[in-house]
């Protein structure tokens, strides 16, 4: 396989994961797009950052409108009404069920109409949370299931699969990423860009894993 | 499986086929709900008829929004100024790019969050046509699929598998429901109820394999 001549189609949304995901596709595929999935999110910055990160980085840039989804499953990141709460052992109320297999569904049917076979998503089994469709197994089984549905032959790349948080932090590095996905991506539940609230899990998450990789890069061992 | 004490979501069109299907799991299982896509179909009259049917059945019936999948992929399914053709050994050009997979697959979004854990589906080999998402291997693929991605244990049911036309008749004989099927369904291209315009290939297909049952039925010999 010659990746290099090949195409890429990334499910990106802006956020730490899929910008490093982008900037690994830049440097794997000859040819690279970015689809951004409009669920109603709980903030439309989203949007506006994911478009603001593929312009820049001079990417074709699809928004795809999955306002059905918000229709079948409202929750916590699709309603500014419901509050981001989880307790021990449960799933988090930002869990919209079944929502990796049917964006990478999607994914998939723009993939083949742009002539693209490579597929590429930041889901990781890493930080799981409980997420049924950010299983290998899951990303293994829909890659089956999407070239019997369409009779082609994609390939679907998750390189965050394993990875912690400080090697995706590493990895950006390694891309020479880590100050733009730092200072340009949006994870914050709140959000806010960058280093976000700080408050919020995801921000905790980020920047825990920020600060191992910082520190592993410096030298100075971890407590 | 107790399937009388459960409960069926039924992917929906209107059709002969999905109302065979109605008839069929309403037979099957405790509870039935109907579920028919809206992408912006050629007729708007198919999601009538569906309504339509659903109502008089007494069956709940949910018609979701998938205007997206036309955006994705206009077609002559879609898109009223594309002619229906086929030429040989190429798809009809009502071919949407992985349709099946979408459709099944938000229909097992709607299945789990009404506690339903099968999902009854038309699709049938035996009238293949190219469409690769008809498949058998398919659909057993996506049902690991789906349930792995939903963390579920769903059943696809698909009692139209491995029927001629004319079986399919037979089954909505056996069901009671010839008539019934006969009079108040939607196949034809052009949009005309039961018998339909006689000429497009679906009026084609479906007037043979009626005509192919009553023969037998009557005990005549096929020539």
């Amino acid at each position: 396989m010659k990746m290099k001549e090949e195409k890429a189609v990334v499910v990106f949304s802006g956020g730490q994961d899929s910008t490093t995901c982008l900037f690994w596709a830049k440097q794997q595929f000859g040819a690279v797009e970015a689809v951004t999935f409009d669920y109603g999110q709980r903030h439309r910055r989203e949007i506006e950052v994911a478009q603001a990160i593929a312009a820049e980085l001079g990417v074709r840039h699809t928004v795809l409108d999955m306002s059905l989804l918000g229709q079948l499953a409202p929750n916590a990141l699709t309603r500014d009404d419901i509050a981001i709460e989880q307790k021990e052992g449960e799933l988090p109320t930002t869990f919209v069920d079944g929502r990796n297999l049917l964006f990478l569904s999607f994914a998939a049917v723009l993939a083949k109409q742009r002539g693209a076979r490579h597929i590429v998503t930041g889901v990781c089994e890493t930080d799981f949370s409980g997420y049924p469709d950010c299983r290998d197994v899951f990303i293994k089984s829909l890659n089956v299931t999407l070239n019997l549905a369409m009779d082609y032959e994609f390939v679907i790349h998750t390189p965050l699969m394993w990875l912690t948080k400080a090697e995706t932090w590493q990895l950006a590095d390694e891309l020479g990423a880590l100050e733009f996905i730092r200072t340009k991506t949006l994870t914050c539940y709140n959000g806010i860009i960058a280093d976000g609230c700080g408050e919020c899990p995801a921000c905790v998450l980020r920047k825990r894993g920020l600060d191992d990789y910082l520190r592993e890069k410096a030298g100075v061992e971890r407590p």
